[in-house]
């Protein structure tokens, strides 16, 4: 057998078109992936959240109360404003909400108080800022962009961090404030199991009254990702627990080169898995998209170890995820292009 | 030209052989990698640790207590106690002494006071317990454990935690058992500082006496990993600041399938880069070593954002890795073969 170099000129002809029109592919899917002006998500928390135990009313409040927090954001971003300050009035937003478990209408602890955990980062220079177990701050939101900007810390709790919101000049309120009666009734649900049969070290349930959270993430229109995430955490829980919401890394993480993240769900699965971080570790180590990573993390690795909850991300073309491993999960997002609400699976 | 069939034999050929010797190689490493029966690392903070600044006799008491806590380190895993159990002891003995920013010899908040974090995690379950913000607790390492193993929750933090661990029969002390002159001193000189230039918001220098951590991780005969981290945080700290040692993810991480890691440094930073999970990511995502991604992180990535610290890791393997990017980290680890105690750089 000869091999001519007539043939051997083809076969590497042929390798080189190949190689072409793959990098030609390549290019057609970074250009695909053309940057949105703005995106931004947002959650109300994610848990057994079921069609059949929710009344035409009901829904309708949270598809309004949705909406009207999509709309904040959107009127913030489309004017050029901060993906920081879109993700911030979001969330003070939904915490005035009492539909939701952060803010007005936060869970109550074992003892019967309202404790509260928020957080925020900024994408950008990765700076960051939470409170855990404030109990009168009116939006602790605001508290942890305030520890973020005005203090050289990162997590502030209990009552020093209520005592740094007053020194900002944070607008608070006497403690009833956040109460609401369908949240005390949650509780005393809860203690009457309790007293029943469930030893003070059971795990919860995956139920949203008892692990709802709020959440949002945004891309501005300079390119800037930011996270936060707010809520009033377990019902009953004891001792001072803080869960995943204010722990960066855990509920809340952003990074302009991989993605924005907020979760909902049961925080001490989160808290371990870090699963915040790990999404933007998987987008960075592994290239993984926004998409894949969120759906590994919840579907697969949350799942297998019985962590109930979800998360939204948002990468920074304004590709978007929002996972979740539990029947429902409030939610939404807008684009310039398009917006959606949903609460179902 | 024309190629002979058998100059294409000999490519071939040649080619098969290298495959061959390359797979050998592989299998040669990975013999190499054969398990240690245990080992354990150690630290006892970073920070601008100078062999000018310290005499003879400072020097040889740091090497005593470094050398003591690998005693019972040693003496726990040698016996074929658990992981969980060497880090736990190892740390308490830390906590005890003087010499360290841990249980007795922490540092003050600005207020005058003593509030002490800690975490431990479990490589094997990813089960893990933490406190912030303790202020009776003798060993806030137990306390860490017995969260992660008494209660449903993760991070327990000021009087809540403290309740907590009263309820579980640890042993309290008064507020003052944590006194020692020097961390008094250091208080002082700080705030005689802040008198006379230095704002509220400003972040620390790097100081060993500032932001001093012990820490300790371990590989057991069963082949599983545990991490722990206790500290009395930053000197002058306020608003119950909470830094990274009790944060899952950031100042402590262990997963049997990655490393056990525990961190010492500017907290704020750790938290913010997610260290401790991120040297689990980049081993788990990208393949690299403990040494590889103790290093990037470390002497890369911190420290080009100004983070000053370093962490003790270790592997699957009981491959070790101390990276710190400060002048002087107290460290020290044990295995079957070795054992090794170092202050400076």
């Amino acid at each position: 057998m000869k091999v001519s170099p007539f043939l051997l000129f083809i076969a590497f002809s042929a390798s080189l078109v190949f190689s072409l029109v793959a990098c030609a592919g390549k290019e057609q899917q970074s250009m695909e992936k053309k940057r949105l002006q703005y995106a931004l998500v947002i959650h109300g928390g994610a848990g057994t959240i079921k069609p059949e135990n929710m009344d035409a009313e009901t829904k309708a409040q949270y598809e309004k109360a949705l909406n009207e927090a999509l709309d904040i954001g959107e009127g913030i971003l489309s004017k050029g404003g901060t993906a920081l300050d879109a993700v911030e009035n979001v969330i003070v937003y939904l915490e005035n909400s009492p539909l939701f478990n952060a803010g007005k209408g936060a869970v109550f602890t074992y003892e019967g108080h309202n404790e509260l955990d928020a957080s925020i980062m900024d994408g950008k220079t990765h700076k960051a800022g939470a409170v855990g177990g404030v109990t009168i701050v009116k939006n602790p939101i605001r508290a942890a962009r305030a520890v973020m900007e005005k203090s050289p810390h990162v997590l502030l709790t209990c009552a020093g961090a209520n005592r740094f919101a007053i020194e900002q000049g944070l607008d608070t309120v006497p403690p009833e404030y956040f109460y609401t009666q369908r949240r005390w009734k949650s509780l005393q649900r809860r203690l009457e199991k309790e007293k029943k049969k469930e030893p003070i070290g059971a795990r919860e349930e995956p139920d949203a009254h008892k692990f709802g959270t709020v959440g949002c993430v945004a891309l501005d229109e300079q390119g800037n990702l930011a996270a936060g995430t707010s809520t009033g955490g377990l019902t009953a829980k004891r001792w001072n627990r803080i869960g995943d919401s204010p722990i960066i890394g855990a509920g809340t993480y952003a990074d302009n080169a991989t993605c924005a993240v907020s979760c909902t769900g049961h925080g001490e699965y989160f808290i371990r898995e870090a699963v915040a971080h790990d999404m933007s570790a998987r987008m960075a180590y592994l290239g993984e998209s926004v998409q894949e990573a969120g759906e590994h993390i919840i579907n697969e690795k949350l799942k297998a170890i019985g962590g109930a909850g979800g998360l939204i991300a948002i990468d920074q073309y304004g590709q978007i995820a929002m996972p979740f491993n539990t029947s429902g999960m409030y939610r939404g997002y807008v684009t310039p292009d398009e917006r959606k609400v949903g609460i179902f699976k």
